[in-house]
């Protein structure tokens, strides 16, 4: 770790330039991570406030950065603006796009960022929810664009998710994959294209249940937090679920579990709730929702939390 | 941290002797927890081979309690086996019982407990999958019976599920907190017996996703166990769901997650899988299981990884 080293002149690989397009909170903290690796940002959001906004979000994300080991001396001294999309993109090597979430709005921005941007460019989208599939219609080389979709904040969490469509060039994902490596990220290419992608569907099924159990009256929201950090939280840290209950088989591993108690299991999927999230449900919700802290301290304490465990297993 | 001082003489606190009726995978593990804080044990297991069982698992807990900074000389020191329950029970001021998860079963063993341990001593059923208020329907005082439910394996992970059934006494339900609050353990009070109670719940929740994204051929287990520990096993180690996504909900906090992106939300159940777990399915699920190394290893490098993780936290 090296707390006081400045941002590297120039980062590793043939990465240099990235536009990033759409800085929200997505954006922006995708913006710190860049620029920390040694890479120059350009900036293409057309909010007034935009640079005062990113610019007070690099603040926040500083001491997260100083904590992961990195570079924080003269952070924003590759970063510009330039509201002018074909501008912005004109000299760029990855284009990271975190625009409004609709699919109008992507088409548009895809098919001007194609025709503005070099022929070798990265094109990535942030989209959680919108399939590159259907974005690429609107392009004339569907083939270069690419979803990386981050785990917010993308500047702290590892995990990219790389999906590409129907016309996605292997060769695009290949590119995306390298790129993210080399920012230290944990990109993970997706086989398909499906709703959602994984790790926010995984996160949903599990908070379906825990919502019906404080719905229900099982335990508070803050008792069900407590419960998935002493258990199963500190469990998927280290190892995922088919790998937990693989060992959770004895030593037949996964055949066996599924041999012995997949019938139980079955019948736990029957007994899972099936909560509605109406004016009652969400008010019930809300009430509970005090966690003792205002948000910047417990954003703070997570992240400190996190970059803990994140060392401790040596990532 | 002490790697080599010796098991206490005495354990802290009015707890001293413990019966752990039932000496499998989780009565052994209890019984290495138990012996590391300094209690006399006490196995009553009418398996033949109880004795040779236990000790080969005390030997590969020693590692373990051992990177948890507990005491492990002289460790069996106080350990005996006998396999009378009601001489077993007779001196007990614990019983904690992991027999077959059978109500019949467990209904005989507590009603020949009850009778035969001291009358001030607590019970205890390890149960994953029966309710306390079945199997005290044959107590004569149903209110000395909880469920202290581990999430496997108790010498390791923090979590004790307590449940009360409608006739336990509220005082043996705060006994029950004391105790394992003693030992070291995160016991978590349930407020209304549940079947499977909330961590398994979870737990089978995120599993039904996790195995319907392999069955559709979009990530596989490695991929998907992947996916987990670089975002949410991570992010769960630290932040449990409702306070996780009272941060996703920017300053607005949860209240304002549901208000934006509840229908988005329950738009994304709708789209969650629910497999079966046919021949077909277990076939697939089973093929795929091979994580690169032996059990034992495995075992060895998630428990390791886990100290790693419970240490960062300062667990």
């Amino acid at each position: 770790m090296n707390e006081t080293s400045t941002v590297p002149s120039s980062a590793p690989g043939p990465w240099q330039n990235v536009t990033v397009v759409g800085a929200g909170v997505i954006g922006a903290s995708w913006t710190a991570l860049f620029l920390a690796k040694g890479l120059a940002v350009t900036i293409s959001d057309p909010a007034p406030d935009v640079a005062k906004q990113v610019r007070a979000q690099l603040d926040e994300a500083v001491p997260v950065l100083r904590e992961l080991g990195l570079p924080t001396d003269g952070l924003d001294r590759k970063l510009r603006f330039e509201v002018n999309l074909e501008q912005a993109v004109a000299n760029a090597d990855v284009v990271q796009e975190n625009g409004p979430e609709r699919l109008d709005v992507k088409r548009d921005l895809f098919s001007r960022i194609e025709k503005a941007a070099p022929a070798g460019a990265l094109l990535a989208s942030s989209t959680s929810g919108i399939r590159v599939t259907d974005i690429a219609e609107a392009l004339e080389h569907p083939g270069r664009l690419v979803i990386g979709h981050p785990f917010n904040p993308p500047h702290l969490v590892p995990l990219v998710e790389v999906v590409g469509g129907e016309q996605t060039d292997p060769e695009t994902v290949r590119r995306a994959v390298d790129f993210y490596t080399a920012l230290g990220k944990k990109p993970l290419v997706l086989r398909k294209e499906v709703p959602g992608f994984v790790a926010n569907r995984l996160q949903s099924a599990l908070f379906r249940e825990a919502i019906n159990l404080v719905v229900e009256g099982v335990v508070t929201e803050q008792e069900l937090d407590d419960i998935v950090t002493s258990s199963i939280g500190l469990r998927w840290a280290v190892a995922g679920p088919f790998r937990s209950f693989h060992l959770g088989g004895g030593p037949g591993g996964l055949p066996a579990f599924f041999q012995h108690l997949g019938p139980a299991l079955e019948a736990k999927w029957r007994d899972l709730g099936t909560p509605q999230l109406d004016d009652e449900t969400v008010k019930l919700l809300s009430e509970q929702a005090h966690f003792g802290a205002s948000f910047e301290e417990l954003q703070t304490e997570r992240d400190k939390a996190q970059i803990k465990v994140m060392r401790a297993l040596g990532e």
